[in-house]
């Protein structure tokens, strides 16, 4: 059973706050091994790397057979259904379009001491994504991560996937190919991660590393960071829809399973005003669950990790809302911008019935990468920018300097730091010379 | 002596590899110190942090002295004499400028399906910015943090700032009071990273942690990173100048010294076409060296870091200073614009022989919170958008999912989410069913 929960009840602020702490992961420890293993691929390259794969995947590779070859990637495209391709290419269109619109703007103007100011965006060289391999081996995650860079203009985009026991999944090429990847390696693990950010004999070093993985390739990620990019360390993910009683209540129940059953720790939560409407999505769960392919995650998740929440009106749905701020919120109700826009916290927000999160998944357009474990608080879905940086761009003239340079002076030797002011007092000094 | 190397070399490229590789910081590994710090102040909270504090800053505090009172940053304020403050506004009402510019545009367009989709900005609710004690306390870093935060909208901005000894830096409340900080805590390192983090009994927790700290400082915002946003980990800092030989040496050796100056383990480079004024810009470093009141820490950055490189042409300049990647880049050239749009990487770029890199530190207006150590290949200076997330929206219509709906669901099935499929497939067929 999920909890019910009823904002009316006299202990309901110790039961949400509980729930909002539960902790749905538990981790591993696998920082030693990981550093370990990053160490080796560092010291040994790619020896290290085919040693590992072979330890871990059941797969003998060589330095020549790293990556896909042309003609295994043609092979394997081929095998991909008529009806998977249109989906695939129309889900690429579709995310490309979305991701243009994301594309920042330099800027540059005079202020009024003659100084120019500005910016100016470039993209990452060189970029690496990471696809998990087995069940989790997801081509729509390859359009997610790779269309982005693309879209920003990252000159070398390549991918490491793990092929356990050389089993490979041919949409996931495919979408590698759709997206204008330009290499994919056979490796995974903590052991691809070192290879991406330090480089072997045969894997060239990227500047950018993104991408889901286990807890070996987080905890990877987290060590790397620094030496490259990474984006967020994704957690345990969930949904909350906020839902009146004008919906059907097994569409809501389907779009709660479609979480569930990701990961028996993802999290799916209903609010509602209605407690009656609550019970009877409750019941519309269960008889889903008694069919569903992936009951056995599902139920879990549900039964462990899933609430329903009665709240006195939609105002306080929004406020308990913020609270979880949700990896994915749906807003099935009458006027669903309005309410949208309270939402302070939200990784992506799917406005009204006809809106269930799968679409977002796939083909909406947004990115599906988004902000777990309550970090929407704090941090964005993947975009164009996760693949840009930005670099300040300033110009004095003058007369600029001969205004701001004299504070400029003084909070340096403020500070202690005199060449800082000597920097500005030497040009200065020209000025006056100059009369 | 700095490195002198000469691109007509033969053995330059093996040289400028290495120079490019040689590890400036040789960070301890306080890891585990640090665990056991934010362990401590997530079991014993304000017991934690005050006992920790005592210990490594000899300052007793009690919980109601955590924080600094408005009669306190009062007094402390009011010791700071007329021309420093009025040096802090001004440097606050450029910074503010600035970055009033980046705030970001929310978006929201219909496509040709008649699907709506967009994004939506929205601050981050509460920030936390850590100014280290001591030495290293500067004025400038709090309003470089801190403006970025308020001009997002961030709700309650607060600060820690450890105070050995209880000596206190008037000009940080200054500046802190400038901002608009709400609270100022007396407490540092790891302690006060796991008191923003988790909270405490009297600190209450934030969202976002930024500013440069010490070693256990970055230890305690790797580990805390994930329950909190954070900005970069801060390495050892740089500065590149491409210089031809028209400027004054002097003004490029006060340059380079203003960044040896911050740290023994900085950088400074010249890049000149020209041989003969590199060394004048070299004799002119030694020159200033004699006097400077920080040669201690310049001299052994410029001779063990310090590098002049003469080049063949300015081209060359350019694809050099991308491969380091500098956190500060001047061009004192002829055309510094056209050679700024040469340059793919660096965190900013001081543009002219007129625009000395201190300028940027205090009054220029863009941030001084800078990618270090080569990470300018792929993050940014601190920003609006640090303290800001984006929460991206979908509204599909009817029409809008059975166009695109039915791809979405075969994607679902090619993953094996039922689920996924199901919650597309009970509105299609509502659809089908009205007909």
């Amino acid at each position: 059973m999920p909890q019910f929960l009823n904002s009316a009840d006299p202990d309901f602020e110790a039961r949400f706050a509980e729930f909002l702490t539960t902790k749905r992961e538990d981790a591993p420890d696998v920082d030693e091994t990981v550093a370990a293993i990053i160490a080796d691929v560092r010291k040994r390259g790619d020896a290290a790397v085919i040693e590992l794969t072979e330890r871990f995947d059941r797969l003998p590779l060589t330095p020549a057979t790293l990556a896909f070859s042309a003609e295994e990637i043609e092979e394997y495209c081929a095998q991909v259904p008529p009806a998977e391709r249109e989906a695939l290419e129309l889900a690429a269109a579709r995310i490309r379009a979305y991701h243009e619109k994301q594309l920042p703007e330099d800027a540059s103007w005079q202020d009024a001491t003659g100084a120019t100011l500005g910016w100016r965006w470039t993209p990452v060289s060189a970029a690496g994504l990471y696809v998990p391999g087995g069940l989790a081996s997801y081509p729509s995650s390859v359009l997610m991560n790779a269309i982005p860079a693309k879209v920003a203009g990252v000159e070398r985009l390549v991918i490491a996937v793990p092929t356990p026991d050389g089993i490979v999944n041919p949409l996931v090429l495919l979408a590698a190919r759709i997206a204008g990847v330009d290499t994919v390696y056979r490796i995974g693990g903590a052991q691809a991660v070192a290879a991406l950010a330090y480089g072997t004999e045969t894997v060239a070093p990227v500047d950018k590393i993104t991408g889901p993985g286990n807890a070996f390739v987080a905890a990877a990620k987290r060590r790397v960071f620094g030496k490259v990019g990474i984006d967020m360390i994704a957690g345990p993910s969930e949904i909350l829809v906020i839902a009146d009683a004008q919906n059907d209540p097994d569409w809501i129940a389907v779009d709660l399973l479609s979480q569930a059953e990701h990961d028996e720790s993802a999290q799916s939560i209903l609010i509602t005003p209605d407690e009656g409407f609550g019970r009877a999505v409750a019941e519309a769960v269960e008889k889903r669950l008694e069919t569903l392919e992936r009951r056995a995650i599902a139920g879990p998740s549900w039964r462990d990790y899933g609430a329903v929440i009665t709240v006195k009106d939609l105002d306080e749905a929004t406020a308990l809302s913020d609270r979880v701020a949700p990896e994915h919120l749906e807003l099935c109700v009458a006027d669903p911008e309005a309410l949208s826009s309270q939402i302070k916290h939200a990784g992506a927000i799917f406005l009204g019935a006809w809106t269930p999160e799968a679409i977002g998944d796939y083909v909406g357009g947004p990115n599906h990468v988004l902000p777990t474990a309550r970090s929407a608080r704090f941090s964005s879905g993947l975009s164009v920018l996760d693949f840009m940086k930005r670099t300040t761009l300033a110009r004095m003239s003058p007369g600029a300097l001969a205004a701001i340079g004299p504070a400029a002076e003084t909070l340096a030797i403020s500070e202690s730091l005199e060449a800082h002011g000597l920097s500005v007092r030497a040009r200065l000094d020209r000025l006056n010379e100059e009369g």
